[in-house]
């Protein structure tokens, strides 16, 4: 097979997101769209990848420096166009021998299946491969002319088309695939001979064609190859890959009551027979295992759940929540960095971080896992079969052994040993009828207060 | 009137639900597909009811015989077709003199009024009467082939049907009424002479009409007689199901903001003049008085909540939580099995479990009932306008008198009389400059440890 | 310019809204419809405003003339018509000079620039200036009958209809605008001699071409025109406001993973560069900073969230939670009149309520300030840097001084210094092996509870 390399234009500004954050940075289910551009590449056997940034985002280079190396970054500056972004990146392939991919880190629900038909194009003889699409509304662009045997002959873009051209539905989606010499011999013969003196990527089409080369394109459904330029277009991008992943998982055997009102992560798992109750998040790095439930209102991050537990409503499980076999979670109820163990129990109230609960061990509501000093985080141990009182506070670091208990409303300062009980709370004292002076006295000073 | 009985077919594997719960034990609006046939064909006046269930679901046969008797049930076995599934029941009703419905145990959404027209078309004659529907996509269904005087000559199944067959797009849901007698004479003789060798129980059209008889079908609409085979078909039927719903409760002077995101039991009963906010969900067995506002992210099961309460933001009520009239719930409480009286409130951060909280009683942020001691569940009552302070543990069984109070954070551990004051914490110390001193030293330890 | 009054029609009954809240103190966005009709008119420059009510509904009475004082309250009584209940308000504005906009408080969604077009007819030499506009299904409204000219020749009501009148889809929306002497003056012309012996408002259309004066109308969108008579119109209008105001945001840079699970009041205010989660409920009364996160499943009411603050997910915010620049309010935290410093946190199962919280101070998991003794509210001060351990209870009034700490299940009910440390609570005791005695003794009586 062929090599195989892409070129990921992400220098654009974004400035129609109105936000801090660069637009490549923005999450559609839980991930970056330069991530996902990554991902997807990679998956289609790109074993090459350049990332082309802009001057003006430092934290767009940074990102996609951590991930693939610096060699992997080119900069465009200044930007003078989308040939002149991919010619960015001529330097860092100079010594691939393959074909190259260009596609965009601002589309995020591009696959890997609809690259293929580009790199198949190439395979079956196209000297260059393009993305087309049928826009709903393909006013702004670019049309795809082609003869009638099929192979495009020019893009014309919108704003220079005739009626007939402007009556074409078929429209450039950007992405493309050539072998890497002859892409980037035209890339260096693109001109900015044009009213805003840019380098157009839509060029090398007319340079392959008069070259002599076949031209030919795939089409793409709009949503695959969808930008993401605005807050509006960003929660349509959301929209589609939320009803992707319901239908997936509704086709896998996972039961849920109102589908539209859960909400997954590109990366979320979850087994045939799990049942999902109404307004679920699924942040990313999620797993459920079979014949777990999860309940109504309930949020996950970075967690596993494990086969019949059952966790929510109202369940917060942040990383680090490890929800054992057949255990229970309940209401407002936070987990965090706490393998909790078969059959265990935490149902009311309560915040279990960093630490350990074990097998059919009891968590009182209201209990609390003091886990923060201000400086360190420490361990809670709560052994195999133990049962912690209501409204208790476990300072760590501390253990409380195993079929241990401990009185409610304690606070819990230094280790329970196995089988005993430890108790923690001040003397009960009572006064008689002194409630009803209180009242008496509270009432009189309201009322005074009233008056004056 | 002629007596009517119902064959009520649940014997189907439902392997495309993928789940370990069979699939007529799923449920639509809470209650299980087997269920709300039972409620059905009962409210349709049937006196005697069969289930047919197969041998590989026990839990389906227990769940029938639990509510039914043993005498109810009908095992078919092997599975040889749905004539044989019939068959099964005809021992049970050997007795029964009158017309007997057949109908299934997986059409959640079907109503008693949809099955009415098939007992008024046996009345006017008819001596079998059929379900039948014109699905939006017929693909697959029988086709119910009629005169032109409107009887019905007979059902021809898809893969047979030849073009003019195909076209008709009058399907058979499967439902039929016929007398008890000559329905199981025609089902003696179906046979089983075709490709899958199997007994089909649309062949007694045939035999009817052979015998003369009279065969009338009665249009359902689709949504009344969809099956529900996978996830996705249960997901539309609870969609169709809440829509009815929500429909019904604002035709009945429910005040919702956002129906859409509000889901209702089949049992949730609502008087007009209730508001209900966004994003609550209805389990079953609530009733909600006139006045009541049921405000956004709530969840209620088993509750009752009186004329003019207020419950939520995040109030969840568990079976047996009755909310008196004018009493508040508030955000993160949780009440289960406590009757609170008129006027009685729980703002905030609570759990109320097994007891009562006496009339105008106030019950401070942060209260746990400590009700179970990991053997037995025990009574905490709060008394008429005691005020129980914020951060308390009541270890019950333990008692709050009338007008009594407690001060924050105190654990009470036995009976606090009428109007008492009661407080069990410890004494306060305090070490001067000790916090500047401890952060100095951490400050020390994580900088030697960034160091090492 | 002209001079601008209104008079807004609130003496309908409503009982077909079913609630013992009248009609026109419903809310769409958190806002009554009475109040968005006097926000709207005054927004259009009408100086002078008469609400007529009925004498059924003194709670509408009541707030109207909270709002407007009494000479604006006009009383219709008995109710004869809507011409006779504009002429309610004849004298409250006889010594007005100027144009008189006649319009309804039950029309949620009317706006501004939907009311100045009526202005701009009058303006441009209209005798009188209708409203109308094209239903959807025209079944039951009176029909503007104009001529070729445009100019509006008569109003015909629906049942007065030839085929030719009811085939026109131009309909009566109901508000007008005229010259205050002209207006009454045909009103007092109006007559009852109808079926109903009502004085109908339409009639003034009759009137005033009878006249010789030139009536000519402006169509207006179905929405903006629509009444709210049942909770069905009511969730109706408040799902066209909310689509408005996602739309808004979107616009504005709010970026909304799942726009369509955010619900807003009519005066949220979002900066650009914000994110929202789902399922985030905006009461009245919000504004939220560049920069900030609002995290799922919060609830914000009267609430302030600074620049680059992190809420929910789970936040309960209400009146007077000022959450400050960098602050975090986490899982199951409400928060109420208390002002929270730069970088604060409180991020666990806590109530905050009634005080302060200084900058960069940490408040644990299950926190309580205990701000109420059943008479009063008392306030709680965390002075900045200080550290409040898990499970506290800070009984109000209490300062925690700067850079204090507290341990971890204390019962604050002193000022601590600032840089002390302050515990309250009891001694911790063991008793070794008594868990492992109590269970037996439990399992004993739990078997003998069975057999007996």
């Amino acid at each position: 097979m062929t090599a195989r390399a892409a070129v990921i234009l992400a220098a654009g500004q974004g400035t129609r997101m109105k936000s801090a954050t660069p637009k490549v940075l923005h999450k559609v289910g839980g991930r970056t769209h330069l991530d996902r551009a990554i991902d997807t590449v990679q998956a289609a056997g790109c074993e090459r990848v350049v990332i082309v940034v802009g001057d003006h985002s430092p934290s767009v280079r940074e990102t996609a420096e951590k991930r693939l190396g610096s060699a992997a970054i080119a900069v465009q500056y200044p930007p003078l166009g989308t040939a002149h972004a991919v010619l960015a990146a001529e330097k860092a392939l100079a010594d691939f021998d393959g074909d190259v991919l260009i596609t965009y880190a601002d589309a995020p629900l591009l696959r890997t299946e609809d690259l293929e038909p580009l790199f198949a194009l190439r395979a079956d003889g196209a000297d260059l491969a393009l993305m087309g699409f049928e826009p709903v509304d393909p006013l702004l662009y670019g049309r795809i002319i082609t003869a009638p045997t099929g192979e495009v002959l020019r893009i014309v873009e919108a704003r220079d088309a005739n009626d007939a051209e402007r009556a074409v539905r078929t429209c450039n989606a950007g992405m493309m695939v050539a072998d890497r010499a002859r892409l980037f011999g035209w890339l260096g013969r693109v001109g900015n001979a044009n009213a805003k003196q840019e380098y157009y990527l839509t060029d090398v089409v007319g340079l392959a064609v008069g070259d002599g080369g076949t031209v030919r394109a795939h089409m793409a459904p709009e949503s695959a190859v969808m930008g993401c330029d605005t807050p509006l277009q960003l929660s349509q991008a959301e929209a589609v890959f939320q009803q992707r992943q319901r239908q997936r998982f509704l086709a896998e055997g996972v039961v849920m009551l109102a589908p539209e009102t859960v909400h997954f992560s590109w990366d979320t798992q979850i087994a045939a027979g799990v049942t999902v109750e109404q307004f679920v998040v699924f942040a990313p790095g999620v797993t459920v295992e079979t014949g777990a439930q999860i309940r109504a209102f309930s949020h996950l991050e970075g967690a596993t759940v494990r086969a019949g537990a059952q966790v929510g409503p109202y369940a917060r499980l942040r990383p680090g929540a490890d929800i054992g076999p057949e255990a229970h979670i309940g209401n407002f109820v936070e987990v965090k960095n706490v393998k909790v163990g078969q059959g265990a129990k935490a149902n009311h109230l309560s915040y279990l971080g960093d630490g350990q609960v074990g097998a059919k061990a009891n968590i009182g509501a209201g209990t609390i896992f003091c886990n923060y000093d201000g400086y360190f985080k420490a361990q809670t141990v709560v052994g195999e079969g133990a049962f912690v009182g209501s409204n208790s506070a476990l300072v760590a670091p501390v253990t409380v052994g195993a079929g241990a208990m401990t009185g409610s409303g304690s606070v819990i300062t230094r280790d329970v040993p196995a089988d005993a009980l430890a108790v923690a709370r001040g003397p009960m004292a009572v006064k008689e009828g002194w409630a009803k002076a209180f009242r008496q006295r509270r009432a009189a000073e309201k009322a005074a207060k009233k008056g004056s």
